[in-house]
């Protein structure tokens, strides 16, 4: 009998219930091909960029449409066994896998843009749509969707998580840029949350409260988001510094005064170097951030004008301008791919990854104590950071094979969110709670939030089919 | 024995619960002199803006802070008997209304600015704190808080409507600019949602349920808000047109340019010259465009001339500029009290509102209809308009003692929100569901999601004492 190990406090409780041959029979008869049993199926879907290690869902259904959603769920309920919607895989906090079994619902082939409604800067999608093929269908139109996580997550995804990433100091997050959304709920209905209005005050809020359900309240069938007009001037530039504080001190100036850059990241010198190797760029090895901006000519050119000023006093270098839309689009692909060029800086390596979110006025306190920590403990990390917002993540690169690695990152962590919440912030600025974040929430939110949700939970699915084991126990 | 009258369906109905003389004693024990019970005090507390009559509530508590929210909601909680939040009393949808009898429960002394965190544009309220308070205390920092209804009303209270106004079209709504709460729970719970952070994925988003449920799910008595530098420059304008529909088109055309427009108010001729008498200005009257510019000079300056070419490409006159702060402050008054100007060109009168928001495309179909209808149907009206948003307000101005034009009001009431939910809008932009939309909230959104909400309902407050009977039946 082995004793419990000081690790076992950080893996995710896997409680697997029973997947009745019945349901796989009732599946088999109902999607015939679009279910598969086959292990490099199911194990593909049962597991994410997490760290975590869990047996795999016993079935993968493959969604065509939101009818086949509603009868997958509804055959699942009545066997009271676990659905977990997927995507692309790309969550990074463990919300795909299994950990009371079930089956996976893959949306992915549920790809189509449905409408275009160009005059009123709003699109209708399915949920495997990716934002990558989005803004390639809605290229013509001259509007764009911001939302950019580092992955090519989908749009049904980055609902169920809210996601943001580099453009959501400018242009909100999926919560400010979902207007409605289709869902079907744990006994298989199909509701309608919200209208293509840009604004409403119709009862309770249920588009938001599935924004960021992470799979828990419904799967969601379709969304309706927001566009904006492709900017008329777009200039992209990076700057040095000699420290991070002073590129952290230049952020923290530029968004107090108003600013409305676009995209405003942040790199240290050790992540530029994992950047520049994976993307094969020479960027200058340093503190940096990466900025871009938008709007018309003269109001790039003084937002420009404003950020060159303070960044110059606290000792940055002269920008370098991304000219043509080349050399920007490959300076933010080597942004979005640094949390693989992480990864394949330590070969074999798993991240662990944090999220907090701080009141940009308490972003050094955050960011820089976090640093020095993790120097001290001399653990390898990447360092990447939505500074404009006030989010950074540290990508802790850990042996999986050594437990006392994943032990001190995990504890590195663990003060990190602690400093961060006690600055008035949050755990996950993006990522989501999943497995990883369930003890965060409750020291962020309290035990009086937490059971609220719990509540909602248990009264929108009575026998916890749907995603079970997320965000909070139950 | 009195049939029941045409009338009968468009009235809230009353079913009195009982409120036993134990629970008056022990709030007056509870209480002392921060209870009232005195008629004049109920009656003023069992009021709003709406057209409904129905019994005062039998008493009023007058909270100080947020222990004596918790403690009222506990004492009601304990004989079942129903707590109504109020804040001024400016609903417009009978939020207000003890329609199934209680207590009033009035935060308005409850009008501290708790801390203002100026560096990190965020201010911390407690609910009784109305808009204009909340601007003038913050005057000193250089900050603003945009979000302003018609009415002066309480923080508190636009949280819980989810409110908007002249300023959403650039700063968005409540929905967008609450960023925490503290709430009282049904059971007289004390709990905390969000954190002053400007994103979150932390489980589900108790704030933005919160933000829009009208009192039904929780008492709100800490409300942390995003504030706004004040923009360098600043003009304002009013175009006059020939038509309404030139206005229309011209506000359509600049939306969907991007055009970062602060305000952009629609009047009719009609209300135009109801706002002159009111507001004893001489505006020229004609179907106009009362606008705003906010950003730097040069921003201003692109913004204006594009405007300008787009509304004389609809023949509108050449802008009128409101020059100084003075004349600005005078225009937007005169704008804010539209309302009351409507009111007071028929005296007696009461207006029933309408409030639909559309997909911004549409806004010309939905809007020129329903004048034409009013015109047809020959009701008094005004009619303004936050067309930026595709949200605007017809007010029919009614002889409460006569039932032919209540019911009239109410059928061309009807037939305009189903136009604007047949061209994917909604039944209120901003001023809530209340007692008068339940109906249509019920057209708009479907079963399945007002099904949800119930649900949701039952479950946070199982003995439905938070303000039961607004926005559905339960």
């Amino acid at each position: 009998m082995n004793a419990p190990t000081a690790l076992n406090h950080l893996l995710p409780q896997v409680n697997l219930r029973e997947v009745p041959t019945a349901l796989l029979d009732a599946l088999k008869a109902r999607f015939g091909d679009q279910l598969s049993t086959a292990l490099v199926v199911r194990e593909q879907h049962g597991r994410d960029e997490s760290a975590f290690d869990v047996p795999p869902p016993s079935a993968v259904v493959f969604a065509q449409n939101t009818q086949d959603v509603s009868d997958a769920v509804r055959l699942a309920a009545q066997y009271l066994v676990p659905v977990i919607p997927f995507g692309v895989g790309s969550s990074l906090e463990g919300h795909l896998l299994a950990v009371q079994g079930g089956i996976s619902l893959d949306v992915s082939r549920m790809n189509k843009v449905l409408s275009i409604n160009a005059e009123d800067l709003t699109v209708t999608v399915q949920p495997g749509v990716t934002r990558k093929q989005l803004n390639d269908e809605i290229k013509s139109t001259g509007l764009f969707f911001p939302i950019d996580p580092g992955a090519d997550a989908t749009i049904g995804g980055m609902s169920a998580t809210r996601a943001s990433g580099t453009n959501a100091v400018r242009y909100g997050t999926m919560r400010e840029n979902v207007l409605a959304l289709e869902v079907v709920t744990a006994s298989g209905d199909i509701i309608r949350t919200g209208t293509r209005a840009k604004k409403s005050s119709a009862g309770y809020d249920l588009t938001r409260l599935m924004v960021g359900s992470e799979g828990t309240l419904g799967v969601i069938t379709e969304v309706t988001v927001k566009l904006y007009p492709l900017p008329e001037a777009v200039m992209a530039a990076t700057c040095s510094f000699n420290s991070l504080a002073d590129a952290v001190n230049t952020t923290i100036q530029l968004i107090q005064l108003g600013v409305p850059i676009a995209r405003c990241e942040l790199l240290d010198e050790n992540t530029i170097r994992m950047v520049n190797a994976h993307s094969k760029l020479t960027l200058r090895e340093g503190a940096m951030l990466l900025m871009e901006f938008h709007g018309s000519p003269e109001g790039v050119k003084e937002q420009v004008q404003t950020v060159q000023d303070i960044a110059a006093e606290f000792g940055g270098a002269a920008f370098e301008w991304a000219e043509t839309p080349e050399e920007r689009t490959r300076l933010w692909t080597a942004r979005h791919n640094a949390y693989f060029a992480g990864i394949q800086s330590r070969p074999g390596c798993k991240a662990i990854t944090t999220d907090t979110c701080v009141p940009i006025s308490s972003l050094a306190d955050a960011l820089l104590d976090s640093v020095t920590e993790a120097q001290e403990a001399g653990i390898p990390f990447f360092l990447v950071g939505h500074v404009g917002d006030g989010n950074f993540h540290m990508g802790y690169l850990i042996d999986p094979a050594i437990p006392s690695e994943r032990e001190l990152a995990e504890q590195l962590n663990h003060q990190l969110v602690a400093r961060a919440l006690k600055l008035g912030g949050t755990c996950t600025g993006e990522h989501g709670v999943g497995l990883h974040k369930q003890g965060f929430l409750v020291e962020e939110t309290g035990h009086g939030a937490v059971e609220m949700m719990r509540t909602i939970k248990r009264a929108l699915d009575p026998h916890n089919i749907l995603n079970p084991g997320k965000i909070f126990s139950l």
